[in-house]
């Protein structure tokens, strides 16, 4: 039988992660059992929140294991099944992570209709992503029409979403990102202002100040929000991508004290506490995907060998949209 | 005439205030014109808040002007009328601040109710401290009967307010304050825990978690709190005593990125922004003060000369529960 490659964690990086942290195994494709389906994936996700998981503490959802896969989003069709629910062909995404063939007993998989837009942005602009920026605009942050929304990390999966619908919903956008590249690719899908922050701090290019910050970043990019947040502002604490591979603890923002005097909310949240906002999120925003006035891009690394490489490029930002690794044939 | 004597604002402090900030002035007593009062204060209130004021920074409140009188609460009695509205020998509280003898045009006046509960009460436990620590809890915090509520500053006019309020509604409460005779006082008025932050690190303390932190003192002691918060805990965000006086921007908290894990929410709020809730407030809490299952203690210094010496006690924590300057009779 030919065999299954999959990723596992090697080693719990101090910083940011080598390749060496990971390892590479191959093992053989099950059959599935009475209940089971047979998934041979096509893409599998790398997210930031990821690295979180590669540490030995605890948080929101368990570390990884050393010595186990990297779980997480993953596409792909069902090959075999033993499963009424799925049928052979049908494509489904869950959360078996880093592998080529994945065995499940049906709990957790999503179908997902490739009719209506390709199997990779069912882990992107139509999956946890794009949820995200969803339940994070609408349902923490509250935007309204007229409002100004700033977000960092504009041009990854979740950015690029929140400033389109952001803009769906009658708001002025400003995004943030590392590279001229992202920043032309911002104004192209309709942010009214973007900048590289390398280029511009983020406390003048918010000059005019902001109502909602949806933050991906953390550190001193908030420092920068909480400084250009108007009364009653709110942050949507989603990441603190400047935070995951740091091994000090980040000394800002100093400014916390504006909570107070600008009457400001922040709160966090985490996707899956909102999957039932799936439905609504899925009528609202897929038509747009399918006539486009909702865009997307992603970048696509080839070979489930190169994971690590493409986890560690998105952490270092490598990536213009979602970041994706295709492991597997995705012809629907 | 006899004079009125008030306090002015000589100098900007650095880091801590000292007398030589202020100065003593005598005026003369005014004659109210059509529509006037005259007020002799009884009590002036020294607040952690007007610490913000003595820098010229902008906020939610406008600096106090050099050579001007320091404005903020303060009890009296109308004297002398020419307005219908308030007859003399009538209670009123006001922002007129640190003098003797205020004159008015009635705007902003509140009638004060002596017969129910002494005049200083309408500088503390039923006036604006008791109100923020009503709409803190209530409105911003959102408690719930069974929940576990921490307050910092706790023996302080709003912190005591805080947690017998908070033990009305059901909670449970552990305070936090500085000296071993305040920690003794909130076990006496209902505290489940109290400690002294000398002696026990507040990480400590709350070792079996909290669901609401209603802040007064910011710094290290929030990023405790983030610590001990349980999932989708709040942090009411009322004061950062332990960073008014400071020279230096503060590194703590910097353990911010659990409001994301944890799906904490934080929100600020100033209580000039919830007046509106005076009277729900005085219906709910008025009649706990008036039979004593609400107490509440007063630090009351004599003469308004030694208002700025009471003020940097405030800022130091000389005080328990309210700290008042009486500046004039108080027999109702």
């Amino acid at each position: 039988m030919r065999p299954s490659r999959e990723i596992h964690l090697a080693a719990r990086p101090q910083g940011m992660p080598d390749t060496g942290d990971f390892v590479l195994v191959e093992v053989g494709v099950p059959e599935p059992a009475d209940g089971e389906v047979l998934i041979q994936n096509a893409y599998i996700s790398v997210d930031p929140y990821m690295r979180g998981r590669m540490n030995d503490a605890k948080s929101y959802v368990p570390p990884f294991a050393l010595g186990e896969v990297m779980t997480g989003g993953a596409v792909g069709r069902v090959v075999a099944s033993q499963n009424d629910r799925f049928r052979e062909g049908a494509w489904v995404v869950h959360n078996l992570g880093w592998r080529e063939f994945a065995l499940s007993d049906g709990k957790g998989l999503l179908p997902f209709d490739t009719t209506a837009a390709p199997a990779s942005t069912g882990l992107g602009v139509l999956g946890m992503p794009g949820l995200t920026a969803y339940v994070g605009l609408l349902d923490v942050g509250r935007v309204e029409a007229g409002e100004t929304v700033y977000v960092s990390g504009a041009a990854g999966a979740v950015g690029s979403a929140v400033g389109q619908i952001a803009k769906l919903k009658g708001c002025r956008v400003i995004g943030s990102a590392g590279s001229a590249e992202k920043v032309a690719w911002l104004k192209e899908i309709g942010f009214d202002e973007a900048f590289d922050y390398h280029d511009v701090p983020a406390r003048e290019a918010l000059g005019e100040g902001i109502d909602v910050y949806f933050d991906n970043v953390g550190g001193s990019t908030l420092e920068a929000a909480l400084a250009a947040l108007r009364l009653r502002g709110r942050i949507v604490a989603c990441g603190a991508i400047s935070q995951y591979n740091a091994t000090e603890p980040p000394v800002a923002p100093r400014n916390l004290f504006l909570v107070v005097t600008k009457r400001l909310r922040m709160e966090g949240f985490i996707v899956s506490d909102h999957f039932d906002r799936m439905a609504a999120f899925l009528n609202e925003v897929a038509p747009h995907v399918r006539d486009c006035s909702l865009r997307y891009r992603e970048t696509v690394v080839d070979g489930i060998q190169n994971a690590p490489a493409a986890f560690i490029g998105l952490l270092m930002g490598e990536n213009i949209g979602k970041m994706l690794v295709r492991v597997g044939p995705d012809d629907a």
